[in-house]
């Protein structure tokens, strides 16, 4: 089939690829002439045939938004954007009802899979009405993995980027769960060899795991990991999740402490942290630092 | 080579199973005589050529220490006894001063793999001087699963089980993180059909993982999981990761909300929210439940 | 001076009663007529000399927005409606913007104080412009505890709300501070007598406290707290104050662990813990609670 | 009464003058000689009528362990040694059984009042036979704050500890509670007088207490807390509690973030954090900050 592509960045880029590698012609646009197949956002539509199916991978927010808009002035009724950024799911309603409005169709499409989905497939979540997705689905087919996962229609509009964010929320423990057991490892002297102790776990554990395999990977390039500093930025769907279990009155504690953890690595020192220090020297005489 | 082995339960048995398969030879005591090989631990080690190895996998605490105690009467200078229970790290030095005043070796070997061992083979953690564990080298290539990970011989006295106590730490985790994730697209209406959406994790994604594996195989044999009590026992590991993480001024919010999280689900009710029910009773009239 | 005050609930109609005590008329409307000093809105505004204040104390949410809107219609230019419920500080802007187009000033009040307010005055946290919280003061001062402390104007339209958000979300977390202790020794058999160790901390610690007070005096009244349940409700301070800090990036884990605790507290069963049973389980044979 | 005072620092000096100022003799001993009322532990127990009561107010941990098996040495059967310090409450019964070899009673009294014991009296929670208390009573009566509160006979050796270890708990949670909204305040704009706004909470809230008054007064010395680092150390008993809670498998949550937060606080850089980056980075190419 043949696809628009808007957002050849890092992650369209190899979508590109992999959708290309699957027989698909692919007509690409990015503001950046160098990347882009078409040479406006008006000649990749026009270079389409009906019913178009065009593909937004630009960051989420404002770009996302500004971008479908555009497309709902281009396309027509029959045709099917899809957003695969990283876009709220509650944005996703609203994109659906402003292309509703001329008969255009809205997929939201959560992707995971970072640098390696180009090579291994990219696991795909996605919402929408039957339809709509089934105009979609041969691209889908190219970007999952091999095998019988990798992709599932979740439900309605939003259901996408809601299990990609919860997706992510998983990730964000998962990955603390890792952090917490190397710091103590590596606090502790009773184990000496720390990276060769996370090799062995790579098989026959029960937390054997892609990201056990990457924490192997990364201590094996740097053990200590004295090259890094400990800073963790957030891409949002962490803080979603969050915001939804606290709408839902669903607690959440190792999910929300992995997303704390975050913040806190971001702060060159802990405003609360004075309030204690000032507390304990209001009431015990504890010397403070200043 | 030729081993002892005291303890024939569920992880006792399969073990023997998976070492004869590599064409050693087991002599297996348990209480049970139905399990064993041997009338009693004195046959047992009657049995064994020397240097002889003795692995014991009983409960944790007194069942050990008390196996432990009897094998130092019955072995020699020379011989090597692997605890390969889930014993807690500390006791680990205890055991091997008192065996060492006779000469006898001691190497602590945490295991990890569940009724899955048999077949996928155990990831083990060890700790002990290099000569002990040389003895015990071949069994420890025959339980661990194919491949280069799955063994390391982590450092001295003690380090096996620290480092499997680590890794039950990040395992208790990852299994919150999924439970929250679940929890969360279960109470929420967004994603209709949960178990698909956990399924198509199964490859592709950051997540990725056995106990993801596990998780849809429980979903597909319950989906809801209705058949169950939200009740979850813990097994001793997950309390002293906490404690040695208190004592080193390590950080472990994740890990200790899953062991919190725990506790808190084996409560008949929660003491604490009386308290909290009291005091909003006090301040604001807030009606309370009796 | 003159105050017009809807809702004669729990809250207003001991406010009503404080501020008549300071020497204020108040012309009180509930839509209970046996509560109400005037037949309706329409009736309390034409008792009001102008430049009129109304100070609105009903449920947040659409019971604020509803009244707020009728205000509108009925006040005029130099008017100022005081919101005292427990409305999110989001809600603030929208409701002065709506009566500005009028020229109608807003001001936000956060209360708290309870059912002891009437005697002790109520802490009172407002946002809004000067000139209009100027108008407020004489009420202000009628309400507030004797004393330097117990108001603030925090800022602009907003700012009293968020103060009391604040001030909620650290209720909360000093809450389960003394629930978690209370648990701690209740549970242990080392301290003989719980309440009266609660009691003995009253003077000379540092934890010395209003809720502390609360706690003895619930504690007096049912020693072990044996007719209560471990159910606390939320009033939504609680959400938005983590809320706030998830947007801002702050991290917050008491104050969060206290929500979590609560939402935990209203649950029949954890979901999150039925996953966790059956992981365990599946890895490990363990056995599940049915 | 007579009293011996071993330990004449920040608490043991002020506690002899609020002891004297009640009108008993103490005989102090430090190994400072200009703080000291005898030249010698000896020479102070030969200044004592007996039965003796002696006061240990010396740090925790070893220090209090040789001077409690001094006492031992030199004290008689009927003579009371009364341990103040910070000790944990399971070196209590170790000490009580030391010095019941030799018929001495032991008293272990948790002591809080810090800096404004002095002047207000210090908090006592006390654990030993009735009998033994009862030797120590009037010196009990002079420390504690005049009114109803500030003692209990809490149980038996070990009680007294264990009520001040759950005090601290308490304690630590409490300061991060405050820490917390402070930082939530100080980091969004809306409110714009956070220490107008801390003040204004000290009269008629829910959290009025002995640590607001204290917070108010920081803030007020220094506002923003701008000459503070975010630094606070822990002396142990909260350490202790999360370990007596996870050896009861009580669920702390806010006691335990609490805890962490002061651990996190001390660290230059997190290591855990430094694995969190790394894997960012491996899956995702997320830039990395060294």
């Amino acid at each position: 089939m043949e696809l628009g592509l808007v957002g050849l960045g890092k992650m369209g880029g190899n979508m590109r690829e992999r959708i290309r590698r699957a027989g698909h012609t692919v007509v690409g646009y990015d503001r950046n002439p160098q990347l882009a197949d078409a040479a406006s956002l008006e000649e990749m539509v026009a270079k389409l045939p009906t019913p178009r199916v065009v593909w937004v991978m630009v960051p989420a927010g404002a770009p996302t938004e500004q971008t479908v808009g555009q497309l709902g002035e281009l396309l027509s009724e029959g045709d099917v954007v899809v957003d695969g950024g990283n876009s709220k799911w509650t944005d996703d309603k609203k994109h659906a009802e402003t292309l509703a409005k001329k008969g255009i169709g809205f997929v939201d499409a959560g992707v995971s899979g970072g640098v390696w989905g180009l090579q291994n497939g990219y696991a795909l979540m996605v919402g929408g009405d039957a339809a709509d997705v089934a105009k979609v689905q041969p691209v889908f087919d190219a970007l999952k993995p091999e095998g019988d996962s990798g992709f599932v229609h979740a439900g309605k509009v939003g259901a996408g980027h809601f299990a990609k964010m919860v997706h992510n929320g998983i990730e964000y423990a998962m990955m603390q769960a890792f952090a917490e057991g190397w710091e103590l490892l590596e606090t502790s002297d009773v184990v000496e060899n720390v990276t060769d102790t996370f090799a062995s776990w790579e098989q026959g554990t029960v937390i054997r795991s892609w990201l056990l395999d990457l924490a192997v990977k990364a201590l094996k390039e740097d053990p200590g990991l004295e090259d890094l500093r400990g800073y963790a930025e957030d891409s949002g769907e962490g803080r979603w999740t969050v915001e939804a279990a606290v709408d839902l009155a669903v607690p959440l504690p190792a999910i929300t402490a992995s997303l704390f953890a975050r913040f806190a690595s971001r702060q060159e020192d802990s405003p609360a942290m004075k309030m204690v220090a000032a507390l304990r020297n209001q009431f015990g005489g504890h010397a403070v630092e200043a």
